[in-house]
């Protein structure tokens, strides 16, 4: 029996590798003879390296980059299991998880580091990139990576701005002459799973400026900041980055990715559908395990375990979900490939327990649609259902 | 495919038959065409004549007795598949949903109604007697239900003692010269999941008190009135009623059932498992799904959902538990028989909420797991797992 195991992290809870490591577990229990292939989902966030890594058996190299803070910090990035593709994860190089609560603020915090890792795999040689731009600290447009690249962002002194957010404000011209040219020998794909746009009441300042620290003044300021610094880019470039879908991705990361170094913005399980060659490999599958922390009729719309179900399904390899949290819209998603559909709460309960109990209430789950596989070999005759 | 569907009820939310009636309803939406019995476990509360006819495909008598409050309702009683046995539920004839909210009272609710059934089924013919003592609004002692049955309960003035707990306070005398002697002839049995004495701090008045109406004052009143009921029974019948296991089932209807009429309690699942001749039904059974509003480690103490799976063990038939909500150490069950075992909350949620949902959600949750054992018939070759 071969199982492919596939989910998606639990947000707030377990990473996609723990999810994957808790299903396989509690199957492991059942089956411990079946051969399993865990494949979990990079979704852009914590973890993306990582994913990339199991998922075609890559490797990981340790580095040192300017923080999100402005400060030397350890960092990595990943080369994934064909040798070519670096997997670059904002989260380990401008993360917000790098910064104290109470030191988190987005007028401050710089995307320099997560620059600073493409150059460094630009000079090992490397020109395929993803880069996962999930959980990060900053609101600057991408500004410091820019920087870390080569891009002049001048002040009325003609002279580099400030790392931060706030320092947008400064900007007077943007000379993208000494920008590394390597860049566009490379190819460069984005793990990102939202569409907003820069700015205003759906951009990265009003949707994500609060999580990483911004009270509602700073909101307006880092706003300001971002519709200045795309008037710029539009002035001097001749460049349209604010309304493209994800622009607003990873406080307008998302526009600099796609502005500047051409990128291309794709949901994190398209890639890891295209980088494992999920296709070839799913044809040799008994089933396929996948799972995020909530499936409801939204899933259908690039969520995860909906398109690992299109591919299984295309070559009639079932597929099961196991979630935290199921919507009353769920049985949308059987229309999608997905055969049976769990979720692993199991009491009614707060949602903090839920987050807390998540490993137990996987591994229980596994377990008992494991038990129900493992029926037909309890009945009598066989293939009796 | 031949599918039991044996679930107890999932408490404050749904009787067994509804339970049942869900689960079928979830598996035929993968299964259309196999066979499906439904044995809704009575438990002794309101739903068990429809249980026990359900499951062994009998009928409803209707009549009226004198209810809780000491006027005439409609009542009914159930006469089993096999024509001989009566069911008769005390929830129907002297229950707490018989009386709206601002009267109940237990100083003045009677259990004489019961005794009317048990009357009528005499004058009927019958002698075989399955009695649920669930769901009961009183908390006399069974006295109502004996004096229906001739049992003189007198007062200092040779009278019968009026209905109600309180009441008891003026007992004087018993004499059982009267009691119908019909019940020497006829076999009682009691499904009844508790097993309280009659009186004290673990006693029907302190434990069961409270959810009938009484007060702090009440209860101690009430007990007072069981002791001296117990008492009298001693000095004038030399039998010993307080502190058999299930004596303070039904505000002492267990005592009276026990101490009177010989009566035998017994956890519901055993009875269905006899009146249904589960052992030999079991024997050709696929699968049999079981259930319970809650299953954890305790459920292994005589829990309907263990009382099912050993007997379906003994014939090596798979068996699934579905429950509301699971405990921590719910994996005991699998060494009684329960081969795998899922909770049908699907997102963390209040008590309430669960409750309230607990119809969509056992249908949800049945499906899926039909839908896994249908996974076999998906895989490519047979019998693949």
């Amino acid at each position: 029996m071969e199982i492919i195991i596939a989910p998606d992290s639990f947000k707030e809870s377990l990473t996609s590798l723990e999810v994957a490591n808790t299903i396989e577990a509690g199957f492991k229990e059942v089956f411990p003879n079946a051969s399993y292939t865990k494949l979990p989902i990079a979704d852009g966030g914590e973890g993306t390296v990582e994913a990339l890594i199991i998922a075609t058996k890559g490797r990981v190299v340790t580095t040192n980059v300017i923080g999100p803070l402005g400060k030397k910090i350890e960092s990595f990035y990943g080369i994934c299991g064909d040798g070519k593709t670096v997997v670059i994860e904002m989260a380990a190089s401008s993360g917000l998880d790098l910064v104290p609560i109470n030191d988190r603020n987005p007028l401050l915090t710089t995307s320099f580091g997560t620059g600073e890792l493409i150059l460094e795999a630009l000079n090992a040689g490397y020109r395929k990139f993803i880069i996962g731009i999930g959980g990060s600290a900053t609101n600057d447009a991408g500004a410091g990576m820019l920087q870390a690249l080569g891009v002049k962002l001048l002040d009325k002194n003609k002279k580099n701005i400030a790392y931060g957010g706030s320092s947008l404000s400064q900007l007077e011209a943007i000379d993208i002459s000494g920008l590394d040219y390597r860049i566009k020998e490379s190819h460069i794909e984005v793990a990102c799973d939202v569409n907003n746009p820069l700015t205003g009441l759906n951009g990265a300042s009003a949707i994500f400026g609060p999580q990483k620290g911004a009270t509602p003044d700073m909101v307006k300021r880092l706003d300001n900041c971002l519709v200045h610094f795309s008037n710029i880019v539009k002035r001097d470039l001749n460049k349209e980055i604010a309304n493209q879908s994800g622009a607003g991705a990873a406080g307008g990361m998302g526009a600099a990715l796609q502005g500047f170094l051409d990128a291309k913005l794709l949901p994190g399980v398209e890639i890891i559908i295209e980088q494992t060659k999920f296709k070839k490999l799913v044809q040799n599958a008994t089933l396929v395990i996948t799972g995020e922390g909530r499936i409801d009729g939204q899933s259908i719309f690039g969520k995860a375990p909906v398109g690992i179900a299109k591919v299984a399904k295309e070559f009639d390899v079932p597929v099961i979900a196991i979630a935290g949290s199921l919507g009353n819209d769920v049985n949308v998603v059987k229309e999608y490939g997905i055969d049976a559909v769990f979720s692993v709460v199991n009491t009614p309960c707060t949602l903090n327990k839920a987050l807390k109990d998540a490993v137990s209430n996987i591994h229980l789950t596994a377990k008992n649609i494991a038990e129900v596989i493992a029926l037909n070999n309890k009945v009598k005759s066989t293939c009796k259902f």
